[in-house]
């Protein structure tokens, strides 16, 4: 095995070349049996082991610096740069992270996870190294899914006028997660799919420079700056931009690369280094299943099916809910960033396909775009994660929210998402969503109840968001169904003079709290608050008048979360507050199972328990004089 | 008087073609006489007259539908429209605004404030349309400006692939509000500059056409898709995302513009048609000084100065505070999103230019840009609007805060901002900023504690914001300067029973308001909080223990602000709330002088010494039983 030889940085440089093609292969087959064990992104890291190992020959790591756009294709930069048996615990509570993390190595420069920001953070740290008078080379590593996100071109911008070495590849595999879509990768596919472009240009430019009248014209092309490039260089449009470009190459020749990228560190200012990848290479099913394999749970290498079959999700029920929504109203209209598999939308997509957006990574535009549908009278669901939806923080407030037009945010991997860790988690969504004026924030206890917000959602006329959480849909307490009425939860046990007043995803853990506490012989009740904003203040007003104690429970941070929103109803009203909030710290939560980052950080039904019973200040009995 | 004719929406029609430069005129000399007394932004709308002429009588309006991006150049469109009568109240409470506003007209069609949101919207509004099986014409128009701004690529990558027709205006200008920068804007200009490019392209096309070997040279570029366009047309980069391209067009040649806009409506797809203008065009003074006359204060029409000299801002505090802390370390450098002027970055500009830098209207690209200059060791300053940051709201937390690295916020214009309104109060950043980990959050409450706090700032090795206000800086309690600590504030009264707990800008008013209840006989004392995250609990319960009452004051929304971190702090240490807090109440706030703002909302001394009394069940007497 040459893999074996690989144990620590630049081990691959003493690789023979003509060994590449089979350490490659050697790496391709690690991958796929240690992501079918742990799950992870498959997809990006078959189709950049060639691309990686290139860069790890070219380059001189970890002086050089190499930022990873988004970040879940640095597995085999993992590997290569020490970390081989990381693998053994890719994205577990305690191992090894799937995307790059500063803390993890000092081959890491740059945490990444959402998407477009390696250009703009490569940019400052080329711009640093020149200040503090260094020498390295600055890599930046970017997909052409991630070319659709606005910031990446507002940092193409800013770097087409930079007077120094800075390298930006692009990792073109005509794939975002699903099928890239939009201008510019129709573009990148034109120069992809055109044989013999370079002869071609080279044709034009003899014909031109071989005739009088051609001669007369290529020096007037030439006083017309750029012009020789628009007809010479496929990479014009960054060309002029700007950005120098070269390329396209096939990203699986690794010594192809290797010239191009010291061709590359040869310019003066930006280059971008066009490389051709194939998503999933080398693993058939996630050649053949690009969406599936992107990020997978394990799964059986010989058939890439997946090993456990999970229960309905919440996205399975959003779903199926938006069919329904978009036969009933067909002003109905489903909005996405590069999300269809996701976030559920792909049969609405099947069924309605012109009333289906996809934009590309790109939500700012998505939700700006969806309140123009809204303001001629059409119905958008903007279905988005939790953590992505931050980026469109500003299109809400400013372009939805002021105009109070009807759309709906439909808002996934709402609270802990587990195995992406710290950039993926959706935990600050209550925080920034109901700061803004006019919206109104709900969660659901279970599948059901989603089902029902989205209903409501749509006929409030008004901007509305639902976020719940990823994985299984909650399917108890099927007999609380009580109808959706605005700023109103649902009392689910009315008796205990101990309040849990929980939202959303809580309100199962509410249950189970509340059966550890029968145990202890404390009686509680449960409320479904439904509403982070408005929230229903005549329960909390009651809970107060007949409880003793009262906890609220939520899957956000506890800043400008609703306990902070319940404390502020009870001191309005002129009551005491004394009041348990449970919610997240005021910390990034790494990566890792949901149920063991929860145990970790207090919030599983054990760990409430244990913080209620100081709070009430049990000592075996219950009661006492010195909770308040 | 030409103008006089114009009353209502679509009397431009009647104005006969011969006289269109007179009544452009007229309208010239119109803004300028009734901006000198309101004030507005001058520059942009002088530099569009002649576009919006061309618009109005190109297009049938309201039933066609005009998006203007930012939205501050639409003066000339509110006059056509039949508002002349509002700009004798242009920008006051209750008067017109400065920007595009649904519920001010029907001719509004969408709001608009922030830069390029325009091509998003108008997208949305054309596919919409096609929907509900209508038929008009949507036009969006946009400056270069806005073209620096991810959303608006975002979108012409969308719109590329359109097979509707939607109109998108480029107003190039050649400016942002200061000189626009970057890869596209150079790009514009080499369009704008290249005399006899129409010539030239005819050129090259006969010299290929002409030739046995051009013609098979020509039928290979056709093969390769866009090859001819790259050499036939100068937008072809615009082509190149999809879009047709249109121009450039003379935008102060009325029937130019209108023969462009009628070719424009017979696409089948979207189109851009590249109008060039001139900002500030027909005032010399407003030509001469484009940045000081983008968005101008009262002026004296002959000379162009200012009517009245105001105290220096807290801007032109932290201008020459930035100039001294780059004089001091090295590593310090300023970014700013296209407002070298408006953040009083020019002075450290023209000082450091080499640490310096004006992405353009690039917010989320400037953030984290200034991530990947503090992970090398920089210290950067993101010098930027309040309202403005919130489209930096993942970059900040997910590219920043996660890292913890040292970027320091300089956030301007927070709290109320008074005539441009709801698009720019920036009265939302302690909701956002506090909810994310690893922040700081500082307000400061006069000229020199805005110093000491930039100074603190930099010191923190963390991410860290300091906010202040639009407008002249509060020279007030010099005497009290007490040193920077982590999550303290000060007491600059320690006597009394009620506690006013105020942040920033409230310090000022809480001197005011401690005034005012000195005359009713209460007794108060005062705290300048300084942080908003994390905030001084010692001090909070200090006040809880010594005071019967607790005020606490901000110029932020209620939710996630200051007041509900105070009572927070008050539940978890067991203590009864029974707080008034004082903030902005949960809604966008209008156009208008900011004393009438505060005093509309109650915020103002006055309004806040009655919500006191309110609170503390004053009768005429001090003191009650029922205020808890």
């Amino acid at each position: 095995m040459l893999l074996d030889r690989i144990e620590k940085a630049n081990d691959i440089k003493k690789i023979e070349a003509k060994d590449y093609p089979q350490l490659a292969q050697e790496i391709r087959q690690f991958l796929i049996e240690k992501i079918s064990v742990t799950g992870g992104h498959l997809g990006p890291n078959l189709g950049t082991v060639e691309l990686t190992m290139a860069l790890h020959l070219a380059f001189n790591l970890p002086t050089d610096k190499i930022i990873w756009d988004v970040g879940h294709q640095s597995y085999t930069h993992k590997l290569l740069s020490g970390r081989k048996d990381g693998f053994d615990t890719l994205r577990q509570f305690g191992g090894m992270s799937g995307f790059p993390k500063r803390k993890e190595s000092d081959f890491d420069v740059f945490d990444t996870g959402h998407s477009s920001t390696s250009i703009s953070a490569g940019m400052g740290i080329a711009l640093a190294r020149d200040m503090k008078g260094q020498d390295f080379n600055v890599i930046s590593v970017i997909g052409d899914g991630a070319l659709t996100g606005g910031m990446a071109y507002e940092a193409m911008n800013n770097a087409g006028k930079m007077e120094t070495n800075f390298i930006i590849v692009l990792n073109d595999n005509n794939m975002s997660i699903s099928e890239n879509v939009g201008g510019m990768s129709k573009y990148l596919n034109d120069i992809r799919t055109t044989d013999g472009y370079l002869g071609l240009k080279e044709g034009v430019y003899n014909a031109l420079i071989g005739k009088p009248v051609g001669q007369k014209v290529i020096s007037g092309i030439r006083k017309v700056k750029s012009s020789v490039k628009q007809l010479m260089i496929p990479g014009m449009l960054f060309e002029e931009l700007g950005l120098t470009y070269l390329g396209p190459v096939d990203g699986h020749d690794i010594q192809a690369m290797v010239k191009a990228f010291e061709e590359a560190k040869r310019t003066d200012k930006a280059v971008l280094v066009h490389v051709i990848t194939e998503k999933g290479k080398g693993y058939l099913p996630a050649q053949k299943h690009p969406a599936r394999f992107h990020g997978t749970a394990p799964f059986d290498v010989e058939t890439g099916v997946p090993l456990s079959k999970t229960k309905p999700s919440y996205t399975d029920i959003f779903s199926t809910v938006m069919c329904k929504l978009g036969q009933r109203n067909e002003n109905v209209v489903a909005v996405t960033a590069a999300m269809p598999d996701g976030t559920g939308l792909k049969r609405f997509h099947n069924m309605y396909p012109d009333r289906f957006f996809d934009v590309g990574i790109a939500e700012p535009h998505a939700v700006t775009f969806a309140a123009g549908l809204a303001s001629q009278g059409m119905l958008p669901v903007v279905a988005v994660y939790s953590s992505f939806l931050q980026r469109a923080y500003d299109q809400i407030l400013h372009d939805v929210c002021l105009q109070n037009l009807p759309v709906v945010f439909a808002i996934d991997r709402a609270g802990l998402v587990g195995s992406d860790g710290e950039t993926h988690q959706g935990i600050f969504d209550f925080t920034y969503l109901t700061g803004i004026p006019n919206m109104t924030v709900m969660a659901p206890k279970n599948l059901w109840e989603l089902s029902d917000m989205m209903k409501f959602a749509l006929s409030l006329d008004a901007p509305a968001a639902v976020r719940y959480p990823r994985g299984e849909a909650y399917d108890g307490l099927e007999e609380h169904r009580s109808p959706m009425e605005l700023g109103k939860g649902e009392w689910i046990v009315t008796e205990g003079e101990l309040a849990l007043l929980a939202i959303g995803s809580m309100v199962k853990e509410a249950v189970q709290v509340r059966e550890l506490l029968a145990k202890k012989g404390i009686q509680a009740r449960i409320f479904n608050a439904r509403f982070a904003k408005p929230i229903d203040e005549e329960a909390v007003l009651l809970a107060r008048k007949e409880c003793r104690w009262i906890v609220t429970m939520e899957e956000n941070v506890a800043t400008g979360g609703y306990g902070e929103k319940v404390l502020d109803c009870l001191n309005r009203n002129g009551n005491q507050s004394g009041v348990l909030t449970i919610a997240l710290p005021d910390t990034y939560v790494e990566h890792g199972n949901v149920e063991l980052l929860k145990r970790e950080l207090g919030v599983d039904p054990e760990g409430i328990v244990q913080r209620i019973l100081e709070y009430i200040g049990y000592e075996g009995t219950v009661g006492c004089d010195t909770c308040e």
